[in-house]
């Protein structure tokens, strides 16, 4: 049996192997990515973003055990969780860390916890975890929660993977911190409040859903206008109300298209990285190395602009 | 006289009118820049980034008075400041509102301010920002300061603008938000301690001191271990001593070679981005719009893998 075979007939061994062969960007990896291909586009795919702090992973963890044991006592939902790092740390990264608080799960067999940290270019983070993301769902996992930390670019481009994105904020944020809040706003479906039982809360809700109500461009045109929801992650108080909020979501993507296309757009995206990459790849295949340097050092002397050198370069 | 001709000769309206061109991206801007980048060049450009809150504009504002009115005053460096919102706010953005702040130079001649904020997407930001850098280089400005908010990858494409980059950090920022500070460690080149008289500087200055020490690459290499710095911008407090580690920095590079490195690195990373979009462009304009059309269809259908519709789309 084939290593993809042996993944989708449920085998974890198997998918651990996939897994590390595809972060690896292995040939292996990719041949299986294709092999997998057909068989993902099923699962819910859920981001949850917010700075360090505010309690993502124990509202991951409670998530993950509401979709194991609430929604359906007899037949649950396999849950996949990926946690990613893109501050690049020098010593390993906070987030991996978080981990440790996910013990619980750890044994249960209906879970899957893979934490990534970017190593090198941020952008090849996103491919590798969109990468990871397919092989969860070609093996059959209903939901994956993809875990991010902070408010960057790279945010952006993995909660371009979800069907339905988090922002998780906590009370007490200063107003020094509304030009984050404000950027982050733009890729939330869901706010949450978490750590909601501490001062403030009530207020950082209100000035939130005002916040939206005035500025969001869905309002008033009967798209999805993001709710906002208090939590405490660590009492799991609140965990029921979202992962029904989450499920509305998910109906309101398959009723209006959405669903369709946030599919078609993230293909879309991953296809034209590949051609890019590989366009470029061929043309400086086939441009003389000898030519290119020179281009390159009349550039650098600053006898001819970067524009000027394009052109010389495609003459 | 043209455009181009008329800035290079100091006058301000022209800087102004082509700072517009240039950032709209127009023919007429492109064609400027290429006219403008052997003047280009010269300047030492200081990028200084950091969460919003830790006072960059205060720092950024006192900086500028110091290179107008301490470095010799017969002849003080002409500053222009480029301040790069990438958040992209609905409102508008924190960082544009802190400009009024610098009104006391803004009456100052040898003082530029630029406001940007992101439209659309990050990368064309980076830029937009390098052009704007560029047209105040040929324009003769010996410093230009580029200040940033925040954290994520359009922070470190700006700072790679810069031979210099400050990281602003404040005292009493929690042990959560380590994963923040670790991944902007990465592109700084000196790390400012703000707001140096609130509790828990020393502390901060330590921790970070430390932190450096223990897990820095070039930590006893003779490479540049990035400086510690406490400042409190407000009142003016350890700005000279900001400016003179800034100073030798400037001379640190330029003994090792690494301006002439990062000089090198940011022209070439233009050109390729120029020439990477100019081949995409060209494929495209070439390649059927039907066939494109199939193959995208199968893809979204998951008839076929990413990987095997550009092997279709390049065949």
């Amino acid at each position: 049996m084939t290593l993809a075979a042996s993944l989708l007939s449920g085998d974890r061994l198997s998918l651990a192997r996939v897994l590390t062969q595809v972060e690896n960007d292995t040939p292996v990896g990719r041949q299986i990515l294709d092999e997998l291909f057909p068989h993902a586009g099923k699962a819910h795919r859920i981001g949850i973003t917010g700075a360090p702090g505010t309690g993502k992973s124990s509202l991951v963890n409670q998530l993950a055990r509401h979709y194991r044991h609430t929604v359906d006592g007899s037949n649950p939902y396999r849950v996949a969780i990926v946690a990613v790092d893109p501050t690049s740390p020098f010593t390993g990264g906070a987030i991996l860390g978080d981990r440790v608080r996910m013990r619980d799960l750890a044994g249960d067999p209906g879970v899957f916890i893979r934490s990534m940290a970017s190593r090198g270019s941020l952008g090849g983070l996103a491919a590798t975890t969109a990468a990871v993301v397919q092989v969860f769902d070609a093996a059959g996992f209903d939901v994956i929660l993809i875990e991010t930390v902070g408010a960057g670019q790279a945010e952006v481009d993995i909660a371009r993977l979800a069907h339905t994105t988090l922002v998780v904020e906590t009370p007490g944020l200063g107003d020094d911190i509304q030009a984050i809040k404000a950027g982050i706003l733009e890729i939330a479906d869901v706010l949450v409040i978490n750590k909601a039982d501490q001062p403030g809360a009530e207020a950082a809700e209100r000035a939130l859903r005002n916040m939206l109500e005035m500025n969001h461009p869905a309002n008033g045109t009967g798209f999805w206008l993001p709710p906002v929801l208090g939590t405490v992650a660590t009492e799991g108080r609140g965990v029921q109300e979202l992962a029904a909020v989450i499920a509305r979501h998910q109906e309101f993507l398959r009723q209006t298209g959405g669903w369709h296309v946030r599919e078609r757009f993230l293909l879309q995206t991953e296809m034209e990285t590949i051609l890019h990459a590989e366009l470029v790849s061929r043309w400086r295949a086939a441009f003389p190395e000898d030519a290119y340097r020179k281009i390159l050092s009349d550039l650098v002397e600053r006898r001819i602009s970067p524009y000027q050198a394009v052109e010389r370069l495609l003459s």
